[in-house]
């Protein structure tokens, strides 16, 4: 069976390698011939997003599935009509929509920020006015890693923000919530509506970039992993989702609060690949391909540390125990993902001692120090 | 950096999924151009093995290493001329030749069979006077999966074993050692002269092909374990060895008799993939690449089963809780080894439960049942 995947960056590489043993291949649409997944496949697309690219991509696998939700829903709508895809069209399009998934929480009762849409600098205004400050600003569509963001603090700002992210409207305005930590949860769900969740991870970001995880979280109660498994559940058959999701979720003093999904596999999950039974990766492929879902209980203490920027030296991580590195062939830029380390462990405290570790030898710290 | 691999079979592409994660990259050298191999690099090779293709092969990569052991000893001097060749041409000379590679035990004083080096019918004759019925006769070179072996248990087939050998003489007849099981251990050494073991195997054959393997062997203790790391221990060091080695032994009522070596990668290690905190293959790979070794611990008891002629049914693999299936991309044949199973468990008994639910599934049962 032949994959096909939309973009080729360091996502689908890691899909191409757990999909790889049992006998997967790929082909990859992406406009950069040096893309992180171009070694793994058959590469396809380019600069000008012809049809003619796409309906090779498209003839040239059985099945599609996507690595990032920036990509337009006609896309996939198109290839829906030749091909299976997973996740389905409207789990993109829920997911790239920050209104519709807020919309969704609401559907579902999940807790998440109160909010208000944003058409101009008149309800922006309003909204600071029914949800106080601080407040959060958002495009709708398109923001990652902190971009597209504007955290309003005094009203003086309202003009700014609006100014600054006016190009992104609609916007949406959300309440600020005080949140002790950030967690997320990774789960899958099969083609015939089976669904797992991995342990929550707990994540820790800088300047808007994820820094690391730790997982299985720390002291989180088995009524909060039910709690956000439940939540995960209820999104994956609603949208009858097929293949891995992620929810980000704030933890405050009045329980969990979403924050935000993505239809795929995620950052915060990279710790699964050897702190997992069966990574997230191996899962979106399985799922994908129509296979039984592997086990997704942690095997233990896992952290992820992502590498932004700057590449540490290769034999000084690997020389700490316990530690994998995964680079995914890029050059090196100011705040760019150029791979993560995972790093296992028989206990927290050693772990901690290991990230410590980590944190010497690493060029960029972010928030580990 | 990238590693060039003669022989494009299953191991090189193991090797090659394990090292793409920290940036190798790879070329093969192995003349069918569908082998398991290319799709995860670029291929040489030719029918005739030309000088030529040896040549381009060479220019391809910086570090090079082999995945199979019968390979001429000078297509390895002629690398090394050029690049970095690892493991080592003494590794490759001593372990394609069983007579070296006992004349290696005997030096190092690790117990092992009583042998005569046969050159004619008469010192067939002669080994059988020495060393009693039953006698194992073996090409000194080229056998593999019990090919070019032959058990006399009557006088009346000297001649007949002579016959089908001959032409692989030098022959090596051993005494007959009855054993209780097989065991075999997997150790790496690192360029700077660090070595580290993994687990004892236990290992089941049918019909001279390597059915399937416990790791940790059961019912082994620590003394047993320490000896076998002693006798893998002093041949890394004494061959130079860099990179993996493995190391089959006869458990008896005597303790531990080593049995032969490979030098490289092995069947029987395949359950580190998920299985050890570090697998085989990268440790392999961190090896030649001049990197620091990973810890070899197991994560918990696990099990490789080989798919040997006929592929089961995926999706009842994966059904199977803690199952991974690794298959080869080759067409069945009879004796074939296509794949292998790995599959992890809590605890033994949960372990021989799953195992007896994949010997269900499997169209060849090998030793299973």
């Amino acid at each position: 069976m032949k994959i096909g995947i939309l973009g080729g960056g360091q996502l689908g590489r890691m899909m191409a390698l757990a999909g790889y043993p049992f006998n997967l291949r790929f082909s990859f649409y992406d406009a950069a011939k040096d893309c992180p997944s171009a070694p793994l496949g058959e590469l396809y697309g380019d600069a000008q997003a012809t049809q003619a690219s796409l309906d090779a991509f498209i003839a040239s696998a059985d099945v599609f599935t996507y690595e990032f939700e920036n990509i337009p829903v006609a896309w996939v709508e198109y290839i829906a009509q030749h091909k299976p895809v997973y996740p389905s069209v409207k789990s993109l399009a829920v997911s790239q929509n920050r209104i519709r998934e807020k919309a969704l929480f609401k559907q579902l009762n999940i807790p998440a920020a109160a909010y208000r849409e944003v058409y101009s600098q008149d309800d922006l205004q309003q909204a600071v006015t029914a949800l106080g400050l601080p407040l959060v600003v958002k495009t709708t569509m398109g923001g990652y890693d902190g971009k597209g963001q504007f955290v309003i603090r005094q009203p003086e700002q309202i003009a700014q923000a609006w100014s600054e992210l006016q190009a992104g409207a609609p916007l949406i305005a959300e309440a600020f919530v005080s949140f002790k930590r950030e967690l997320s949860m990774i789960a899958v769900r099969g083609q015939e509506g089976t669904t797992l969740c991995y342990p929550l991870a707990w994540n820790t970001h800088h300047q808007g970039i994820l820094s690391h995880s730790i997982v299985p979280a720390p002291q989180v109660s088995p009524a909060i992993q039910a709690q956000a498994e439940q939540y995960i559940t209820q999104i994956l058959h609603e949208l009858n989702h097929v293949g891995v999701l992620t929810l980000e979720l704030f933890e405050t003093d009045n329980g969990l609060y979403a924050n935000e999904t993505a239809p795929r596999v995620h950052n915060s999950g990279h710790w699964s690949i050897e702190g997992a039974v069966c990574s997230q990766f191996e899962n979106h492929m399985r799922a994908v391909a129509g296979l039984p879902l592997g086990v997704t209980d942690p095997i233990r203490a896992s952290a992820m540390v992502n590498i932004i920027g700057q590449h540490p030296r290769t034999e000084a991580i690997l020389a700490i125990p316990e530690t994998h590195l995964h680079l995914y062939g890029k050059t090196e830029r100011v705040g760019r993902k150029l791979g993560h380390i995972t790093v296992t462990a028989p206990s927290y405290e050693a772990l901690q001692t290991r990230i410590a570790a980590i944190a010497q030898e690493l060029p960029n710290k972010m928030a580990l120090v």
